[in-house]
């Protein structure tokens, strides 16, 4: 099994006007994702902010889970927060996981919409890619109106837009997260009757 | 198709030692759970508790984004906010569901553990027999530690708990709703490639 990161970037994003901004980080983002990382077995979860003091707030919402009285009150958030990390820039994101796994991983972006550019990967290809080992994958998440051109620059590839069976898509990045993550990485369906 | 219904249950539902409680309503919880069941086509979410004063909560945060300020400013929230509806019981739920469909919803309930006594149903077979059509399906979510066994024993059906590749299983409910509604309704993978 390859190993799988995530990443919310919270800058560079775009607003609903496509201008780039970067949104505050919220804590349900930290612990929602955090807990959902841990149960599909991503090894680490990156808060991508470029603002110092955003990056310390993280960093202190985690300390009271991981060491402090929620640590003793909540192990099960305990262990989920362990994996949270906070990163600058996604090139820091990338550089960290490169030093831990001795190669970069593959960039792979989420979007809403399907912006040009960027090489498609279906859902079932990449997780048959994870499943059959090779370099790390980290899954690259936007907050705000999603990620900005500059980021998506980055990516090696991008997974398609979640669906319905109607247009709506209008899916929290928390909940998007767990979709993907669960497409990628969830257990196989036992089957019928199972 | 089947109408597929979603509720999510605030009494009564267990905490962590199993004792019957009821947990207080989360505006997150109707946010995040409205987005989720208008991008994969549910039909309503019902947020249940037995407290009026929750209700009543509810009905105002819908009404600042079905009517007031907010329904200009976010004409995506209120799509998702028109969905929701509340219930004092499971049996108001389903009482309004057969009503508006004609015949009552099988009840499928969801759980993070194992419990015993009721029927499983895998998400593939339910999957197919909502593509099939009939009878529509109330999915029933639990707040807390989890819905109480007198909730349980009211479902017809229960579905497995989901898991990644490990042990941990702690997702947050909001996770776990969209999961749930992506293996049930979410479209039918375009393949390698796509």
């Amino acid at each position: 099994m390859a190993a799988a990161y995530v990443a919310l970037v919270h800058g560079p994003v775009v607003n609903k006007h496509g201008a780039p901004i970067t949104t505050a980080v919220t804590g349900l983002n930290v612990h929602d994702i955090a807990r959902t990382v841990a149960t599909y077995g991503a090894r680490r979860y990156y808060l991508v902010t470029p603002l110092e003091a955003q990056r310390r707030l993280v960093t202190r919402i985690t300390a009271h889970w991981r060491e402090g009285h929620g640590a003793a009150y909540n192990t099960t958030r305990r262990d989920a927060l362990a994996l949270v990390h906070v990163a600058a820039t996604l090139d820091d994101a990338v550089a960290d996981i490169a030093a831990r796994e001795g190669q970069p991983p593959r960039l792979v972006a989420t979007s809403a919409r399907r912006p040009d550019g960027v090489a498609p990967v279906s859902y079932l290809r990449l997780r048959e890619a994870l499943k059959a080992g090779g370099p790390p994958v980290l899954l690259v998440f936007g907050t705000g109106w999603g990620l900005a051109p500059e980021a998506l620059g980055r990516a090696d590839a991008l997974l398609p837009p979640i669906h319905g069976p109607g247009p709506y898509n209008h899916l929290a990045v928390r909940a998007a997260v767990a979709v993907v993550l669960d497409r990628l990485l969830g257990e196989d369906d036992p089957g019928p009757g199972a």
